[in-house]
């Protein structure tokens, strides 16, 4: 809570310090400078041996490779389709706003003011649009993606499965005061078994488990090899060599229910329960009750385990403008494209939000105030902000009082995002603002 | 020659046990029992142990469980997209003909009659579609493919880029007679080196290289290795790593252009020449010049190498309608869905064949007085058949005297074609002179 006072070049050194070997210097470098295209990654048949980037090594999530990586996941890893089906787009009509590049705020922590333009640079976007009231605003591209492509949304993933899960809940499939190992035994021993789906969504089960990005978490890292996002050294390593196989390794520390602490694995079992709810995988769960409603404009993807399980945590992949009809699905009340997709009493309860004494625990210090609600994060500010949010800066905003929604895709040197909020939080409220002065 | 005047049981045990280690026993198991819905594979969360299929452990590569696999290929490597673009679908009006099921024919080498229906599930069809005119008056879909499904097309994908590389012959980007090594100089001290681009196309190159499925050819299974078709043993693994390392390797072996053998690493050197002379990756081109056009349902996808490398000659997966549409514009001589996509010279001169003598030391016995040209199986009968194959039952059969056009996809326990031709190509003339009798 002292760190966001700070000024805002401190605060960027201490962060980028303290992520150990992700960090590419004591300070990232210019974004400009690692610019995909213009470094030449993956150009030529074949590619330079020094342009290379493969899965099976590592560069793929190295910086700056994966400034690339992230809008090319499908070449490096087996994936499955989310399938949009046979329904026409929802096309997005637009109403470009040329005055918003040079919308200015002032970075959390102080600093000089910056505009929107040079907020989007610094924060190594590959991928912004808004929208207000529906229509597209404001859409730029860079580097490795453009509309057409596919970039991977790391944790926003997390909110779709949510919204599903909760939905089944709302349903009465799903009983949110059930312990877990009622419909997985499979996890009775482990940390979750006696925890409640309510407590896996809202992330406050008590488990051994450090998330951590940046190789100094050994229960993070024997997840990242079962789950397959990191390649395993060879295919004998040992530990669990699935998500499935993972998940009951997990053993409980302490008390269910009182502390936030964001893992993600909570979110692989939201995966499991509306699997074994649902006798589908929750791909085609995702595909039939959200990509095929929307009006998509293109299949989605997910990366699979060696089990074929996705990484439902972490690993949707999918054009930009389809994660903002998401969040405008969401900002609308769960009402889209002429349907009811989710139950306005879903969205009711997310934008509600979770246990704010909860949340303090979660140390974030850039998300004063805010709270964890069924895989969403709640700002409870007076505008009603909720977010998905991904490592890297991948994001969906939605702000009801501006009636306003922003998708992110970014690439972003650090993972945490509280090394991107300082500038993206203040910035999108600025950009709020000015759309509800207009 | 002699073979296929024998009787065909007494054929297909011959040639099942010829297979080695890829044969499942000394006779086909009856398809039925293989259908991979029955048998559960991957179904369940996780599937049971012994219902897991894994590119890692090879069984993806393993029947019965490619009779799941092949519809699935994308959950299992990496994979690069083929786009259909923004452009309406040019959809398939329909036509059904029940009476085609009760066609009956003779099957090669003789037996007993069989209809067309029974038919399909001997040669472990997973989809088939016949056009008549244009029109779809057959389409069925059997096992884990349906027809929103994406199933992989193996050797097929060669004639889409054959058809390519013979289109920018006929733009005058690429010279038929020049050496491969004026515009691939990495293979100057290969087998390829002194061959010429058309000689590549119409694999008639001298290769120290022998194309089998059954693990019996060194040089197979480096390929294979290479192109990360064949999970390495360990990321250590003795031999080239990628596609382009590999190609070099080939040594020559005799006198380029006598001889027609058929030799995938000429495809992935086709693959190759599209990319030296457009300077973009085959699959771009493909997606440009055809995918983009023929107003396909769908966007195919290739597995790539570890470079990134698509593999050219093998691994295209598409939608079995889409495969039709392509014929189609074979069909009609290159202008489909209102515009010219492929020049008519181009069609004509496939359809013309390629060197008759040169065809028979491939040593195919159910293709006895064919041909192969530009990457396609000619077969100068009076139908004008012409066919795009690929191991397991994958076909695009274009009969321009029945204006029809069959596209197969299947899952037969046998790679060869040999394994099926006895039963499918007397079965398609069956259908072809069913429609012309109309």
């Amino acid at each position: 809570m002292i760190l966001i006072r700070a000024a805002l070049p401190a605060l960027l050194l201490i962060l980028s310090t303290s992520v150990g070997a992700q960090a590419p210097s004591a300070s990232p470098p210019d974004p400009r400078d690692t610019d995909p295209v213009k470094l030449g990654w993956m150009i030529g048949s074949p590619p330079p041996a020094d342009k290379l980037i493969r899965a099976s090594d590592g560069s793929s999530y190295r910086f700056p490779q994966w400034r690339w990586s992230f809008s090319h996941w499908r070449e490096l890893v087996p994936t499955v389709e989310v399938s949009r089906g046979p329904l026409p787009v929802n096309l997005l009509t637009r109403d470009d706003r040329k005055d918003l590049d040079d919308v200015t705020f002032v970075p959390m922590g102080g600093g000089k003011p910056m505009t929107w333009a040079d907020s989007l640079v610094a924060n190594y976007t590959d991928g912004i649009v808004v929208l207000h009231r529906g229509r597209i605003v404001y859409e730029r591209y860079f580097g490795a993606l453009k509309a057409e492509g596919h970039h991977i949304a790391f944790s926003v993933t997390k909110s779709f499965f949510g919204t599903i899960a909760a939905t089944l809940i709302a349903e009465g499939k799903l009983d949110a005061n059930a312990r877990v190992d009622r419909y997985i035994p499979e996890l009775k021993d482990s940390g979750f078994g006696d925890a409640t789906v309510a407590q896996v969504l809202d992330m406050t089960t008590a488990l051994a488990f450090v998330e951590s990005y940046t190789g100094d978490s050994p229960s993070m890292n024997a997840y990242r090899a079962a789950t397959g996002f990191d390649a395993r050294a060879t295919p004998e390593q040992a530990g669990p060599g699935s998500i499935y196989e993972f998940l009951p390794t997990i053993k409980k520390q302490g008390a269910h229910g009182t502390e936030f602490h964001y893992r993600t694995p909570n979110s692989d079992v939201v995966g499991w329960l509306i699997a074994r709810v649902t006798k589908k995988s929750p791909v085609e769960v995702l595909s039939e009750r959200v990509w095929t409603k929307l009006g998509a404009e293109k299949d989605a993807f997910l990366q699979v385990d060696t089990n074929g399980t996705a990484l439902v945590g972490s690993s949707l992949n999918a054009r930009l403008r389809d994660l903002a009809r998401f969040g405008e699905m969401m900002r609308l009340g769960g009402r889209y494209n002429g349907q009811e997709i989710v139950p306005k009493a879903v969205i009711d309860e997310i934008t509600h939000g979770g246990n704010r004494d909860a949340f303090v625990f979660g140390n974030y210090p850039t998300l004063s105030g805010w709270s964890y609600k069924d895989q969403w994060w709640v700002s409870h500010d007076d505008h009603g902000v909720y977010m998905a949010r991904g490592i890297h800066g991948q994001a969906i905003y939605v702000d009801p009082a501006a009636e306003m929604v922003i998708a992110r895709f970014a690439s972003h040197p650090l993972a945490g995002n509280v090394n991107l909020d300082p500038l993206s939080l203040p910035a999108y409220r600025a950009i709020a603002e000015r759309l509800m002065a207009q």
